[in-house]
């Protein structure tokens, strides 16, 4: 049965599920097959330039698909917003930095906006910048997050921008979370982590077996990946992933990290990036949340949208006829 | 209507909500409200002496209520443990440290056993140790905490100690935590800084005033609020309270507040204390976790427990009618 929510209906999907627009991993063959399921899939543009951004949308097909920003960095690049909305998509995602005039113009084109928030103020901010729909992210998300937790924040986040749809982020991995999600206030859920570890996802098989092997426990919000990729994070935005041999390594060190690049001819630049390439996952990075205790296996992401459904509806029946 | 889960059967309450043993403030009249209303009450022995835990038990009268410790610092004075079970607690509550002599004591009493945990691995060993229940705690919940986060950690303990009952603590205020605790999993919730927001908390008027006024934005996670209460908590557990003054004076200067109280005459301690006891609470700690965006007024305990309980069930119900 689809679960109607105000998500489904502003983005005219059958369930209330996207997938995260996660940055080189969420290509078009990962945004198509969760469209495909009943959801929405977004594209990971944050990284990516005109030729990344076009192959993906063309790898996604005839199938609807949206498209998400790093807002920080489109901002040095604003000429990318311009392609994605060339090709119409279904919505525009921005996180991580002001998205007023950004929100402004996909407005314009008349293509929904998504703004992702880690604090109840910029959930403020996100709602006067003309959002259209609200993902409240909890720092449990594997990737780039903040400290408020999805428990807290997604019903705050509801009460403050009501009537407005509040989308919860950060460690839903299952038919739990989507229920918890729904039960918390929230039109739906944003999915990260659980669809990384897809047959569809980008990225090399060791790094999605990591995904299915680690734990939760074994996460940590770190500059270290980073710092060595050179990518200018600002404040307060950290990364979360697995905790490997890099970040023992490096954690804690992370001038001498900075040092070691800037002097070293033997450049850990070079080295991290080699072991990415590789699939070493030890000295690399492998991107990732809390919600990896229930990551078990890496499967089909269209198959992952309908048990989750299926499940959520079962769990919200059950925890229903707990009273009475 | 009840709440009925496994943990009303194994503790015979009504509704599945136990008040957080919160040190220092969850007395006697906490605990005996919150068990009249038909959840249990816990008494937070954890910074308490004989005179303090014997004063109240007393308080809570005879109502029926369980005690809380801190395990690291209950092994400096086990005697305490023994104090508590001469009374025929209705449970005790084992957090922060090894549970497992502590646990063996009071199930040889016939006294159910609650350990609280911070991470999957916790739990996997207080479950080895004996626990009757194990209360999954979240980095949102207010004073002492871990990392991992409710969402993500509930069900990971549900599936981890299966068939034991779970109950979910961090950021729990209101009836959407409670039913979105359900859908995770746990049977239940355990409610800390909601209940600090009470008439019948122990704390200066200040400080719930100002948990009234703060948001969960405001909230974080140090080590200065031990430094200066020369309390010797183990790595890695920090307390959760609402950022001030004090935390913005010696945040990251703790060696500098140490050595300020070892050597100036005029010490921060001193400070810390008549603060606390005159309700600045910009120079001492309001201790309070991420939830706090959904504390609107201090208000009697019971009307919180029977509020919860009615907002969960209509939510639960509004939420199972999304499908169909």
């Amino acid at each position: 049965m689809p679960l109607k929510t105000p998500l489904t209906e502003v983005l005219d999907i059958t369930h209330p599920i996207i997938s995260a627009p996660m940055a080189t991993v969420a290509g078009g063959a990962l945004a198509a097959a969760v469209t495909a399921a009943g959801g929405l899939g977004l594209i990971g543009g944050g990284y990516g330039d005109r030729d990344w951004i076009e192959r993906e949308l063309r790898a996604a097909g005839n199938t609807r698909v949206g498209i998400g920003f790093i807002t920080w960095r489109l901002a040095d690049r604003p000429e990318l917003l311009d392609l994605a909305l060339e090709h119409a998509p279904a919505a525009v995602f921005l996180s991580f930095g002001d998205p007023a005039p950004f929100a402004a113009r996909a407005k314009e084109a008349g293509v929904p906006v998504i703004c992702q928030v880690q604090t109840l103020e910029h959930a403020r901010s996100a709602a006067r910048a003309g959002a259209d729909i609200i993902v409240a992210q909890g720092t449990e998300a594997g990737g780039h997050g903040g400290a408020r937790t999805a428990m807290t924040l997604v019903p705050a986040v509801v009460d403050a921008v009501a009537p407005m749809p509040v989308v919860a982020a950060g460690g839903i991995s299952d038919g739990r979370g989507l229920a918890a999600a729904l039960t918390l206030g929230a039109a739906g859920v944003l999915i990260g982590t659980r669809f990384f570890a897809t047959s569809e996802a980008l990225g090399h098989e060791n790094t999605k077996a990591r995904l299915v092997s680690a734990g939760g426990d074994d996460t940590v919000r770190t500059s270290v990946f980073d710092i060595v990729r050179e990518l200018p994070w600002p404040a307060p935005y950290r990364i979360r992933a697995v905790r490997n041999r890099f970040f023992d390594r490096w954690s804690g060190a992370e001038d001498a990290l900075r040092q070691e690049m800037a002097e070293s001819a033997d450049s850990p630049v070079d080295a991290f990036h080699a072991a990415l390439r590789s699939g070493d996952t030890e000295e690399s990075v492998v991107v990732g949340g809390q919600g990896l205790d229930l990551v078990g296996a890496v499967e089909p992401a269209g198959e992952l949208v309908t048990r989750i459904v299926a499940d959520a509806e079962r769990t919200l029946a059950v925890a229903h006829a707990l009273s009475g």
